[in-house]
């Protein structure tokens, strides 16, 4: 398919994550979004547009109808604010959103932003309301949480390929040390494959650090068509691809456990639409949220055969300096994984990566970059394709 | 603006409105869909995708990512799903994501829709949800509820332009009689002044009968291009404008309380895309949770001067067989409030209307019709205009 619009991001920004306290939504996304303005060069009368990425402000915050705040606080008065959910993939979702907004001629300049402030919560409160992504009438009611789901994944797939712990460990280890180097990011200290492995027991085989933290905070990008970024300062990157596929919610409807049918084909629609293959892809942001959900990732995306995502992990393959960087930014893993902003922090990542601006993180001659954002069980995926100009 | 493709819809969907039982938001959205589904002479086949309104099946059913369920359940296998919130006017902002799509080019034909299951909680507990839909910070905290908020506005309004009980009540009274023609509105019995003037006080100057229910239910449309409806059965009518605008969320930062900002300058974005004058309506759906809302809403849509709208109402020139036909189908207030599907049974509404199957309740000579829907205290407004093809 051709867009009538050719779609670039011009401007991205994000909070520090982590767990930050007396802050709120609307304050989180106040300050990605200033700083991605700030990126771009554009200025409060350029922004048609506000979209936003929230799993639920209504749990977290007590806030429903949290879109229409944010253009007030950004100062835009009265221009149009939309809220997409779509549970863990809410953040891609809104970019997906953004980009339709402009290539239907519908606005020419937009911000498009996620946000979440979990720390407010317990965390057996922030559990049950991740459950609640899942199918709440055949999981999350009979007590199903979402290490439990990602953990039935991981059994899976080490009884039919033979994956192993340590191979699971090994991309948390990863994680952690690309995390180092990214400032916002809510850890920064290195972890072993023993620490791995001699952290709790949260939801057998997966351990606590083989599951992605609880965090607070928002990041945005700024979304116009490659033609008009000419008029701003901000490095442009091209949006290539936007693709997103659903799949049933509960897991007993589903013919495999071991990967993602949704992620294997929104990635062929992605490929097709960018007109490349797995091949010409020289860094991706894959959705971490358990050391598992990163191995069928890189599997389903066909950057390796099923059952080899494991072994190229532990070999290296996917660090910084392998053959295909996974995560540079240290992924939710160890970046951390404020649920609505998430997707959006991914692709913050990428645009740095192919802008040449990751510092040590930065992955060399990367020119094609990738985004996998991934809703609850994966019942939504959301995948980008990024190319530098 | 002009957009890239002319958009139509083909199809209407509604299920019952009222107190549902025991039935949940995915069996609500699929009834409505497949009524649409079917009214269009669509297959599963040419359906690229599915947009659904809804303000929280987190707090009123326990399920969130609530998006991917429906096509599942409506046999429509991976295809992508979409969930837009905007307390309200969660539907009618699923109505113009929907329209995005196709305008972009992404989509050729989608379902938009939306479903709210309302009457699961006790009462106290549904009007803390809604009470989240206005600044939770500044609002709903402190104890005020919607029906609060409104009786602010309308207290505003009675105090500037000296409108009276009498006149809110009679909306309230015509609602009722529309809707006794509307097989599937929530109430089927006609009230009088007297009636509404000596139901129980809820917010002064707002009466229980100036108050729209709490209510369980589904509609759908289906979103296709001009061109591409010549190839289905149903009967299109063009949308030829949709416009939504936001305004502050804390009535504080507002300069007035007798009407809305965001109406006005949604109606003046959406006169301006459909190159048409309030004149040109021949027949509206209006956003009315409360009798005040109707009020505010035709003179703010520039159908009435300001302080005329509550006259109007009492003289009749709003009925079915009055100048300007509001609410035909019995608006929020007798049909039913399922706040995610208010927006889409708007639409079915008029585009019954505009295709001359309104029944008894027709209105002679519709050719142009529009909807208005609010969300929450105002924060968000979506207007879309339509024409008979």
């Amino acid at each position: 398919m051709g867009l009538p619009r050719r779609i670039a991001i011009i401007g991205i920004g994000m909070t520090k994550f982590g767990s930050l306290g007396a802050v709120t939504s609307r304050e989180l996304f106040t300050e990605a979004a200033y700083r991605a303005m700030l990126d771009a060069g554009v200025t409060h009368k350029d922004i048609d547009a506000v979209f936003v990425g929230n799993l639920s402000s209504d749990v977290f915050e007590h806030q429903m109808h949290l879109a229409p705040i944010l253009p007030d606080y950004l100062a835009l008065n009265n221009i149009p604010s939309t809220r997409t959910e779509a549970a863990c993939a809410s953040g891609g979702l809104s970019l997906r959103t953004a980009i339709m907004s402009v290539a239907s001629g519908f606005y020419d300049v937009v911000i498009a932003g996620g946000v979440e402030k979990m720390t407010n919560l317990p965390t057996p409160k922030v559990t049950e309301a991740l459950a609640m992504c899942s199918d709440d009438l055949y999981e999350a009611n009979v007590g199903v949480t979402f290490p439990g789901v990602f953990a039935m994944m991981a059994r899976a797939h080490m009884h039919k390929y033979g994956t192993t712990s340590e191979m699971l460990a090994a991309a948390a280890v990863k994680a952690h040390k690309n995390a180092l180097n990214n400032p916002l990011a809510q850890f920064h200290k290195e972890v072993t494959i023993d620490k791995v492995l001699n952290s709790p027991m949260i939801a057998d085989p997966l351990h606590l650090y083989d599951c992605s933290p609880i965090t607070d905070g928002a990041a945005a990008v700024i979304v116009t068509t490659l033609e008009k970024a000419k008029e701003f300062s901000g490095h442009p990157v091209e949006i290539i691809a936007s693709a997103q596929a659903s799949d049933t919610m509960a897991l007993h409807d589903r013919s495999e456990l071991e990967g993602f049918r949704s992620t294997r084909i929104v990635a062929e629609k992605a490929y097709k639409m960018a007109g490349i293959t797995p091949k010409d892809v020289d860094v991706v942001e894959v959705h971490d949220c358990f050391t598992i959900a990163e191995i069928m990732a890189i599997e389903d995306l066909g950057f390796f055969p099923k059952g080899q995502g494991g072994h190229a992990t532990l070999e290296g393959v996917t660090a910084i300096d392998g053959e295909l960087p996974v995560n540079p930014s240290g992924g939710l893993k160890a970046k951390g994984h404020p649920v609505g902003a998430t997707g959006i922090s991914q692709v913050v990542s990428i645009v740095e990566q192919l802008r040449g601006e990751a510092g040590k993180n930065q992955v060399a001659d990367a020119e094609i970059g990738l985004t996998q954002n991934i809703g609850g069980s994966g019942g939504t995926q959301v995948v980008h394709v990024f190319k530098k100009i």
